[in-house]
């Protein structure tokens, strides 16, 4: 057993035996082995990763913090487990089975005296060591990052008047992959224009023209981790309304990641950059939170949401991404990552973040 | 409703008011309307659609089979649903429900005295009304399989000594993005040499070398539809035993295809395959089913695996893909899908498929 592994055998409810992990992010976090078919059963005296004939030599130089199980039949390992270490009751990962998933490992443990607990009580133990991360993980994410900033400078180099937001999302991940990225974190978002607007709008064939804000939220994984990164920029001249949206925005964004600090409450980190725009007269105009946990997911834990008492720790790493949508018109977010430490915060993205016009 | 969501009701078990789909293909398959965080929820008088404002003003377009219903609470608008429709039970898409949002669904619904039903039964059915593809499917399979076969055609040129694994499929995926797919069926294999005995390898940063087997297993996904197709080439000179090889397996896919026909067993299909393999002397290193069907997803039924009795009928899509995998050393696999007719099939590949140097 790692310390991982370990703390999660403490934090387990008393009428829980075993814990099974299946997710690819959760079974990576405790075994440091990628494998998206995996099954990951935690007893408290033993981990056994479960794998098919794909995985178990690659499992078995790799994956060191547990036993790896190679099986033919995964009911025949379970049963040899189960009996071996009197397993009555396994907490199954709720935000990742399936209920025919479920179902089909009740019918295989039942014949053996054991049941299922399928509430979302691990998923919320799990969640809880995940949102610290180590200096090894933090380091991840900054490998992410550097991809990703890298990518975005050399597409901008290509735009010009006609190119399709399509066209740029396709250059930036081919780009993160031709540099070592994994893949991308999220389907890339490039928008130009009114579609800027919408905070979840999908690149179309929509074309870049002079006087248009250009908005990339992008991000590449490395070894698993994530990063997140948003710029606006303006293609042409920036007219005086732009520049004061674009301005309140990245004041905004500046006073969020200024309020970041070990101990500071989730919803002043929020308040911070919110109340920023609202006051410049933008009200209701911010329709999102503004930010949330980077890991081995894209979205984790803490949100960085309106009134959240949730407090942040060292080690977090949040994002910090406040956005002016003005409807059918335009809109702007700019987006850093940064890690929580004891009396502010390091923030991860380098790439300049004044007004710029391409 | 349109008739997929009538035919559904129509098979919905007796106990079930209604069913709750959420997956993303299951949602486009019964509406039309691809949306990937949408709830449709199917009574036996009316058809809802769920959706976010997000997705509100593009459903309402495009999503004709039901009522788009946009929420801001999602409770609310079940409470209002099922109060009008007296629904008591609701059959939960049970492959695509988590046991953490199922058990979300069922706090919601409780309270207005409906409960969920957590089955498989859901699932069954839906892939039975989705196995038989319709002319229009057909139609975008065959629009995805035409640009996988140009991707490929243009990626061959690329290929010399001491290209990645790794490049060629980034290429390959680069280009058919360019072509308009939506984006690939699943992570695109391309392997060179030894990891070719491999039927999931990953490419690697492992590169071509001359002599070498090149395995290309890749699809593009268009409107949704997908595509699957495998070609192994030899890079150079092939000699005796890798021709051997090659023809063997080419032999037991022709023989595959042949078998392929509305009333025929899966197995026997499987079945006209594998014993080529098996009689030229290969017997055990084809460790993989023959074939698989293909349509919203890249793996669903029928399944074409050895004994099975399952019948095809005409406007099943299905992959015939056999194998010779020798450990070690390499592997050649053949693949083509075909469309059953009465008398036959249609070949969907038009790349060719004789032993190519390249």
């Amino acid at each position: 057993m790692n310390s991982r592994i370990s703390l999660l055998t403490s934090f387990m409810p008393e009428d829980a035996d075993a814990a099974l992990i299946v997710s690819a992010e959760n079974t990576r976090y405790f075994t440091d082995f990628p494998c998206s078919d995996g099954y990951l059963l935690i007893t408290r005296e033993q981990a056994y990763f479960l794998v098919d004939s794909r995985y178990a030599e690659a499992a078995e130089k790799e994956a060191h913090s547990c036993q790896v199980v190679a099986y033919r039949k995964l009911s025949d390992e379970l049963k040899n487990i189960i009996l071996k270490n009197d397993v009555r009751t396994i907490l199954l990962e709720g935000s990742a089975f399936t209920l025919n998933r479920a179902e089909t490992i009740e019918e295989m443990v039942r014949p053996f005296g054991a049941r299922c607990i399928k509430d979302a009580s691990l998923d919320r133990i799990i969640s809880r060591l995940r949102i610290v991360k180590t200096a090894d993980e933090v380091g991840k994410i900054r490998k992410a990052q550097r991809i990703t900033e890298e990518s975005l400078s050399e597409t901008l180099k290509l735009i010009k008047e006609g190119v399709s937001e399509r066209d740029l999302a396709l250059e930036l991940e081919y780009k993160m992959r031709k540099k070592g990225a994994d893949g991308i974190s999220f389907d890339l978002i490039a928008l130009t224009g009114k579609k800027t607007s919408m905070p979840h709008g999908v690149p179309g064939y929509e074309t870049v023209k002079n006087g248009d804000f250009i908005l990339f939220d992008i991000g590449a994984t490395y070894e698993g981790y994530h990063s997140d990164m948003t710029r606006t920029y303006v293609f042409g001249k920036a007219d005086e309304q732009q520049k004061r949206v674009y301005n309140t925005v990245l004041q905004a964004q500046l006073n969020g990641i200024r309020a970041v600090a070990d101990g500071v409450c989730c919803g002043d980190v929020d308040k911070a950059a919110r109340d920023h725009i609202d006051q410049a007269g933008y009200e209701g105009l911010f329709g999102h939170s503004t930010g949330h946990g980077v890991g081995l997911e894209i979205h984790e834990a803490p949100s960085v949401s309106p009134h959240s008492d949730f407090m942040l720790r060292s080690g977090m790493v949040i994002t910090v991404e406040p956005g002016i949508y003005i409807p059918d018109t335009y809109g702007v977010r700019i987006e850093d990552m940064v890690v929580v430490t004891n009396d502010g915060c390091i923030n991860l993205a380098t790439l300049p973040k004044e007004l710029t016009e391409l």
